[in-house]
């Protein structure tokens, strides 16, 4: 048997072997390709009927992603990758958000990809698995802008790729995810290539086509967390995705049925049996996913286990009008299962304040918020701080103990200077979802920390304003000008 | 379970997860990282002797690859490919060969390895089971010409890349090729990698970093074996190894563990226990690979399965002065295996003459070689091929039916117009590696029939002349500048 594949990889490889070709045509003859059937189902969002209520969760992932992809522009990641990459010059087709930098499609939504998941700071959604928008808008705003798409295009765009990406998610969950694949970048790949695709007009047969050579570029394993090479992930899959669209626009080649076929994507990357055709085929479009069950933001630059418990700081400070100098101590109580990677008592670098749960809770009471720079310049040294670092205990909550699921949720309770005692227990995991949204000023405060990292302040105000009126907006490539620093420049 | 790790992904990513984490210390305390070891394996090619056998051997796998990628360069697939990804500058660090362009070193790695494997042409060996040079040499080309590196550092880099991915091969095989994994693109990235960081004098902690880098960006599915999508696999895999390569240089971090570790390359590609790390770190360079077994090239461009009775057919021809108009019938008997795909009587398209036994036995008896051009053009309606194929029967061997390895192989039985029988039996399979070398001769024959469709015939001679001499070049920038039509333009 060894010996027998080898000869055909060998010698033989110009056309599929003999009995994988009946194989295929036995799929063939029983039903059409599925990433025929996925182009179809994708180019329904043609004939959604877009609710005010679906624009606008769309334009809130969008601008959000947007926001933290012009904070990562500047992080070590993405200026690496630009380097490695040679993306270093002024002109071409495509903007490098947050940069002065121009290139070429593919390069634009590689170095954006990066950048946007550098900080770990995107949207998700627990049906992907991962972060669904920074797949897919990288190489949405690159072929926007090239094409000189509408607002209300890329918004479509984005409702299909995230339909795409999470309807194969539903199909592959959670084997995929426990194998040790990122989905973000495996299974985000296809939502990029099935909404560039969408932007470059192609048919259904040309989508199918995309999706198909997708299937031959999805990578990403997360032995990588926890270093650079996560968001390169996103950054390979986002230049995958805008490239598939290209090349199948051009009438590049590739198997209708890699996805379903064997030695196909869904054999390979998940093996026989672990995968649901049919789940991935159910209910498209009802509701579209991006209105429900929707996007979560990640309203912190922290490690979500620490969320639920900054929230109940912040209401504490808010709600009680708290002068952190009257605290006495705090008691900072979770579900067992987020202390080990969070019961970091003090912090001596910044990744582990983004890891303390003390601290976080510190910051919040000291400020009523927390924002990008209380994770820089050693802010966790700061006086407040470690004096309340110095009264603060950690347990685990005797109620949250006995929970399976749901796990997120804190208890935070405070002694004051009088001995009175103050708290607030928060039950909802760290996204702020539907159920749950940022109000438009939290949004735009995430917005301006961001973004003000590479753009100026007047610049910066400007784009949220016009993100927030996406779909009234005629060009991209007028948009992404916006997210340059100089852009009267080029 | 599910829950949980759903959160983990959505909210707490910036580091991996505490057990995972737990595991990989363990491992971290039991041995040094895997691609640490693997680096420095691999920086052992610095201690090698090169003999002249061994320099001999990478000099023909390299002459023979960039032959192919000069015709390739003219290929469907790399026009395409180059236009999607807006590789159409004739200004840039890395030459595109066989074309004016220039583009950034892992954009001419992208080109280079789309237009290598355009024509599935290229050398092959059975350890690796796949392709060996194609993914390794466009980074090296890229490289090398940017760095300025002489022909003996090139040699090396070869040497290195192929011991690093056909080693890993060993551990994966045939598992791997077994599960649908395109090992051309999926080990061959760790090789491109490798040879790389080599040519940019890396240290093995960086080279260790480039392997890690690598692990996240394997990807090609046999599904899409067959369509222009083939190719693009390699394409993507030289990229990224060049890619690695320079990350890891400018300090980019990946998991040091991320091939060993738990959800990493060898348990989410191969499946836990589907893999043997012994075999993957046993006798490096003891031989060097590219020594023993060695490379083989594949001498007709078409299908491996009808090269057997090509040679037997030439030989007839050859040794027997036999004038083809003396023929009155012909009968070619194979192993069966080779049937399905071979059997094709009268071909209609050029790919269909590509898997014509018939039609390839034809031309050789009457041209006494195979060469691009029989198909094209319809060059298998000429007159005197026609009455060939009307006089061929094709059959199963009584011999070669029994067996189970070793099916290569044909035989070709000829009656002349005087009821004369002759007959040639040739039982090697269809690559000509050390034990059955192509001759000079017939290695230029086959560079100047794959060069001379992107380069003046002039400037094939000399390239290949000065490839047969590439231990002696000081300078690959001025090698790969023979590979571009109109070389003084730039």
């Amino acid at each position: 048997m060894v010996s027998r594949s080898v000869a055909r990889t060998n010698t033989c490889n110009q056309q599929a072997s003999p009995d994988q070709s009946v194989r295929c045509l036995f799929l063939l003859m029983q039903s059409p390709p599925l990433a025929l059937i996925l182009a179809e189902r994708a180019l329904g969002v043609n004939t959604q009927s877009l609710s005010p209520e679906l624009i606008a969760s769309a334009k809130i992932a969008i601008s959000d992603t947007i926001g933290v992809t012009l904070l990562g522009a500047s992080s070590d990641a993405a200026q690496i990758a630009r380097q490695a990459a040679s993306i270093t010059q002024k002109h071409g087709p495509a903007t490098i958000l947050g940069t002065t930098l121009r290139a070429s499609e593919p390069d634009a939504a590689f170095a954006n990809g990066i950048a946007g998941h550098a900080f770990d700071y995107d949207d998700f959604t627990e049906l992907f698995g991962g972060h669904p928008s920074i797949p897919i808008l990288p190489g949405l705003l690159a072929v926007g802008e090239t094409t000189d798409a509408t607002g209300i295009e890329l918004i479509r765009a984005y409702i299909m790729g995230v339909e795409v990406e999470t309807r194969l998610a539903l199909g592959v969950h959670f084997q995929h995810y426990e194998k040790g694949w990122h989905p973000t970048a495996t299974l985000g790949v296809f939502g990029a290539a099935a909404g560039c695709a969408y932007l470059l007009n192609l048919d259904a047969a040309q989508t199918a086509q995309a999706i198909a050579i997708a299937a031959s570029n999805a990578s990403g394993i997360k032995a990588n967390f926890g270093t650079m090479t996560k968001p390169l992930h996103i950054g390979q899959c986002a230049r995958s995705g805008v490239l598939a669209a290209r090349l199948a626009a051009k009438g590049f080649t590739a198997n209708p049925h890699a996805l379903e076929a064997p030695q196909g994507f869904l054999d390979v990357y998940n093996g026989p049996g672990n995968y649901s055709i049919e789940r991935i085929l159910d209910k498209w479009f009802d509701p579209p996913l991006v209105l429900s069950p929707g996007i979560s933001l990640k309203q912190f630059p922290c490690c979500g286990s620490t969320h639920p418990a900054i929230f109940a700081a912040i209401r504490l400070k808010e709600h009680q009008r708290l002068n952190h100098g009257r605290i006495r101590s705090i008691e900072i109580l979770t579900h067992p299962r987020r202390l080990p990677h969070t019961n970091q008592p003090l912090p001596q670098t910044s990744l582990e304040s983004k890891f303390s749960i003390q601290y976080c809770v510190a910051r919040a009471l000291v400020d009523g918020q927390v924002t990008l720079a209380d994770f820089e310049n050693s802010a966790w040294e700061e006086t407040n701080i470690t004096r309340l670092l110095g009264i603060t205990q950690v347990g685990e909550h005797a109620d949250m103990v006995k929970l399976e699921s749901g796990t997120f949720g804190a208890q935070v309770n405070i002694t004051l200077d009088n001995n009175e005692q103050i708290s607030e227990q928060i039950d909802r995991g760290g996204g702020r979802g539907p159920d749950n949204p940022m109000t438009d000023t939290e949004r735009r405060n995430k917005f301006v920390d961001c973004a003000n990292r590479t753009l100026p302040n007047a610049q910066v105000s400007r784009l949220f304003d016009t993100l927030e009126q996406l779909e009234r907006i005629q060009s991209i490539s007028k948009l992404v000008e916006l997210a340059r620093p100089e852009p009267n420049e080029h």
